[in-house]
This record gives structure tokens, C-alpha cells and sequence, in this order.
């Protein structure tokens, strides 16, 4: 997209239909904003012909701005999906609102952090380096995933295989090239066990003494192994698209059914062809299994499938669809009734 | 933009004194607020058993608040260092208000870019993956720059060494470890040359229909080779802390001799002992040269030193210093004077 195009997306941004209240045109005014690191921890390093370095790794960035009521609400911590950073909640491919902005038009406090090992966190790359040197060898690299536009046409549920869009699509798919844009490289591989994303969720949540964790895709079940490791600040759990966990022990889902759970898909989960059509089925299902545990538990725990409510055509990608801000209102319905329900003093 | 609307609250806004409003803890107003790429290109990779992927590569990600007042003035465009990210314009290490929030409580539309390669812009891991197939050889993998804490503290000039800081530092040196979160891997070495990041600054500036650019560090020449690229966007050249090309061609003096150009340097330039003792004396030494050449040319260049202001202890990170706020007003006072001097309407 050359930059003409680019500033006629933004030019028309304006055009779009935005709910009461929340228009991009408006002001904004918030409280505050800002951003700081949860984790993080020191590793030494031996380079070549240099005393020991320490660089430290693990650390996950995090960028937040508080609306001016937001002590009204349970602050919400968008975490994003493989091979994104947090410009996946921000203005969409196409120039309109993003859900970072929306949640935060409602009075929520949003928090979004950058996955460790991801975009502004960084990443170790140590083991790069000493590849090069020779020290270590090439089979001890990560495997880094970069999505291709053929994988985010069919795993993100555009249509049935690469440029056709479905027919009631509602991704822009005419903005592809700028989701495109979005996709970087996904150092997953390189992290310990368990996954210090989780752990540092969970101290966020704590942090921020009590918030809702949005995972999507690959984080999707981030805010349930957040809530497993420490579940004290965990006030409302959201799994957006992705496979679930179906093995877990008693005493785990017994944490989760303490807490409201909602997990969202979108539609033609079996309208891909090719290598990834088995995909969304398949998580479908394993997120309807996790779903009855939690509440063959006792616990409070929704799948929410679009189609059955009535809304066609959504991607993977339901905070960038056409219709995204209804569903953001889907999403804040749900915690106004499931996490806010009996709560209307301030939360701190 | 709504031209009206700006031109109005440009008219109400005189009545007001600015810097009542650039208090962290007042409500901010802003106008929009969103994220979007500069450039991008198409690359084709060819991965074991499958058919051929198209992944986007050398994107830039910026992402921009515009105050009410904002049409008022020429955007600043800030772009990182070395082994950082646009966290360096945030909240201080020790949770001060970074330039950014500053700069749009100043009334100016602040956007913040990622360099090509880094955080939220990614970069083309490609290589990487080539070498663990054994496709490639770890010869051919990227110096991964990877800045230590030992390396921050001199290149920094936090003290004469690790540990040790100058008597009147105005780094926080206590937050050193939020900082060292803040550095992350430096793919710059896997660019194409000339620099991607050089020609997005120059078509950002375009897009934004003028903009001053502003580097720091690694970027603190950019600006200049964004001119230099395409001078017709920049309104005005803020380099910071940084080593100057000595050698341009008189058609690039030229060029660069017809925009306002601010370098700024802090303080204990000679001050840091070991292999990097001798790096600030040598970068004053060539912006010295440069400073001259623009200004031989007729250009309006000037060469900040902190100290002969009278204004002691400032580290390499200008941005985060306890006295940050202070030096940002030395900008703005520049920018007004030297860049919007002689303009009272708007912008657009």
C-alpha cells in the first residue's frame, strides 16, 4: 500500500458507523497513560573476548491508559495472538477504531501488553549469536514463526482458500496488505516453561488489584494459566478463538470455576480448505469440553459462538472485523452481567 | 481532520497557559489517537514442503496521539535508539512522564515510530529459520546487537564505570533495571541499505503534510537521511546524542541547509572510562564538523551543548533524565523559534 492509499483509509475512517458515545471523532479525554514492564530477569551472558555481560530477558511490556471514570470498572488486559504485537486491539487495517480505544470510550481501563518475547518486550537472542560464533550449533535455533499471507488467509478465516473472500466475510479483506503488516516474527520458542506471559498476567492482575485477561489465538488460553499459577487477581477470564486445554486436574478447573469465563468464536469454522481445515473444528470442540468441566464444576463459564447468536461472517480476527465494535459490546454486556454484576462501588 | 473545529479551539486556546496542562496528573484531552505502517514490501520465501509464502517485510509501526490543539503546530515524529524501542519516549524508568505525553500536553501531535527491524515493525526472520534447515550458514545469520547492562551504564554515561555513577547524574540511576527491560534485540544489521526506516521517516513526514523529525542515538542521523532522501515533508531536523556523517556531497549540505537543524549533547562526554571512552568525544567532534558544514552552506544549524548552557549531569538519555521536562521545553523553544517562527495559521 503506497501512502495515498494509506491517507485515503485514513480520510475515510470517519465514514464508518461507531455506536453512541464512542465515536473516533470525538475527544478523549483520560486520566492518565503510560507504560512499564512487568517481570523480567537478569541472565549473564560470555561473549567472545569480553568480561561476563548481563542482559536482562523474560520482561513483558506493557502500555495503558486510564479513562477518567475507569475506577468504576475492572481494568481489561488485552494480550495478543502469534506472529501480532498489541497493534492487533489498536486502529484496524482499514482506519477504524480498534478495541484498545472502544473499551476505554466505555470507562475501562485498558492494559495491553506486548507477549514476552514479542515486538517491545524483546526476546533472548542470545543463542543467535552464539550460533554465529560458532559455539552453538544451527539445530539449537528457534523455531521462529513467520505468518505468510497464504497461512493468515486461511488460518484467520478469510475464505475458503488464498483471495476468495466467504461472502458475508466481515474482516476487510480489501486492508489485508495492512494486517500483513502486522504480523512479526513469534519467538515463543525460545521461552522457558511455563510460559513467563502467564506468570506475568497474573502479577498484573494483581497489580492492578483485580483485572479481566483477554487472550486471543495463541494467548487465547493465556488467562486461564494465568489464573491456574495465582488466581487472586483474576476477575474475569475472555479466550478469544483457539484451542482449549481439555486435561486439566480437578484442583485446576476447581480455581477456574471461581471465576466468570467467556470464550468467543466467529464463524466458518469449517470453511477452510486445505492443510488448516481441520483447525477450528477441532478447537471448537476442545473449548466445549473445557467449557462443561468448568461448569460441571459449578463454575460460570460461556461459549459464545456468533452464529448461533445470530452474527455471520466474522473472522478469527473479531477485534479488526467490520463489525468488531458489536462485538466489543457482546464482550462488555458479558462483564457487566458476569464480573461487574454486583459491583458498582469503586474497585480500589 | 476537522479544519473548523481545529481552527476554533486554536482561537481558545491562547487563553489558557500551556504549562498548567502538562501536569501528569491532570485529565488529557486528546483529538485522535490510533496506529498505523509506513511502507512495507512483499518477500518471497520458498519453505520445505510447501508452496511458496509471501511474508511482509522492512514495515515501519507508528503510533500517534493528536492533541485538541494540535493543527497548530507541525507534528514531531520520534524515533528510538539502539536496542530500544518508542517505550524510550514513555514513562520514565522511575515513572516520570516521558517526551511523548509532554509534547502532546505542549499541544503537539506526537508520533512515535518503531524502526524498521524493531518491536512493533518487526523484521524478516527469514535467515534464521534458512540456518536451522541447514539451507543457509551460520555464517550468514544476522550480529544481533544485544546491549548489557555493563555496555548501558558506559554508553549511557551513567558513571565512569558499571556500578558508579557521577556525583551530578541525572540519569535515575536507582530505575537502571526498568531501563535495561526497555533493550531488546537490534536486527538492523538484517536492513537492506539504504535504511527502510530513512525513507518511511521521509514519507511519514509527507503523509503528515510537514513533520520534524526526531532521532536519538542509532537514529539520531536519520533525520538527516530521510532529508536527504526526500527533503519536501521535513520542517525541521532534532538529532540527539549521536556520531555525524562528515562527508556528505555539497547537493546534500544543500539540502539539508534549508531546514532548521537542532543536535543536542549532554554532559561527562570524556567522562567514561574503558573501550567506550573515547565514543562521545569523537561523535561531538564530527556533529562539531557537521554543524559547521550546514551552517558554512547558509543553513540554520545549531550545536546544543548542555553544560555551556549552564544545565550539568545529563546522561545519553536526555529523554529520561530527572530533568527531561526541562530539556524538552529547550526543544520546544527551539522548534518555535526556528520552525514555526514565522507561522501563526494552520497547518492544513
Amino acid at each position: 500500500m503506497n501512502c495515498q492509499q494509506s491517507l485515503f483509509i485514513w480520510g475515510v475512517a470517519g465514514l464508518f458507523t461507531v455506536s453512541a458515545g464512542a465515536q473516533s471523532d470525538k475527544p478523549l479525554t483520560i486520566k492518565s497513560q503510560g507504560s512499564f514492564f512487568v517481570g523480567g530477569e537478569t541472565r549473564t551472558t560470555n561473549p567472545p573476548n569480553q568480561p561476563p555481560q548481563d542482559v536482562t530477558v523474560n520482561q513483558m511490556y506493557v502500555q495503558y491508559q486510564e479513562p477518567m471514570n475507569g475506577a468504576r470498572h475492572v481494568p481489561v488486559v488485552m494480550v495478543h495472538g502469534c506472529c501480532l504485537s498489541s497493534k492487533t486491539w489498536e486502529t484496524t487495517p482499514d482506519g477504524r477504531m480498534g478495541w484498545n480505544e472502544y473499551f476505554l470510550r466505555k470507562d475501562r481501563p485498558v492494559y495491553m501488553a506486548d507477549q514476552v518475547s514479542r515486538a517491545r518486550s524483546g526476546f533472548d537472542a542470545t543463542i543467535i549469536n552464539e550460533v554465529k560464533a560458532g559455539t552453538a550449533k544451527p539445530s539449537q535455533l528457534p523455531n521462529v514463526l513467520m505468518a505468510s499471507h497464504q497461512t493468515a488467509w486461511a488460518v484467520f478465516r478469510f475464505g475458503p482458500e488464498f483471495g476468495k473472500a466467504f461472502d458475508d466475510e466481515q474482516f476487510p479483506v480489501k486492508a489485508a496488505d495492512e494486517l500483513y503488516k502486522q504480523m512479526i516474527p513469534d519467538f515463543n520458542s525460545v521461552l522457558p516453561m511455563p510460559n513467563p506471559t502467564w506468570k506475568d498476567m497474573a502479577a498484573l492482575a494483581v497489580q492492578l488489584h483485580g483485572a479481566i485477561l483477554m487472550g486471543h489465538s495463541e494467548s487465547g488460553f493465556f488467562p486461564e494459566e494465568a489464573a491456574m499459577i495465582d488466581p487472586s487477581g483474576v476477575k474475569g477470564i475472555i479466550s478469544i478463538e483457539m484451542g482449549c486445554t481439555t486435561n486439566l486436574k480437578p484442583d485446576q478447573i476447581s480455581k477456574l470455576s471461581k471465576i466468570p469465563v467467556l470464550v468467543m468464536f466467529g464463524d466458518h469454522l469449517d470453511g477452510v480448505k486445505g492443510r488448516f481445515g481441520s483447525v477450528w473444528p477441532e478447537n471448537l470442540k476442545t473449548c466445549a469440553t473445557f467449557v462443561k468441566q468448568v461448569k460441571d464444576a459449578g463454575g460460570n463459564a460461556e461459549l459464545m459462538e456468533l452464529p448461533k447468536l445470530g452474527i455471520h461472517g466474522n473472522s478469527h480476527m473479531l477485534m479488526q472485523d467490520k463489525n468488531n465494535l458489536q462485538l466489543a459490546d457482546l464482550i462488555l454486556n458479558w462483564i457487566d452481567q458476569n464480573v461487574e454484576g454486583k459491583k458498582v462501588s469503586a474497585r480500589r
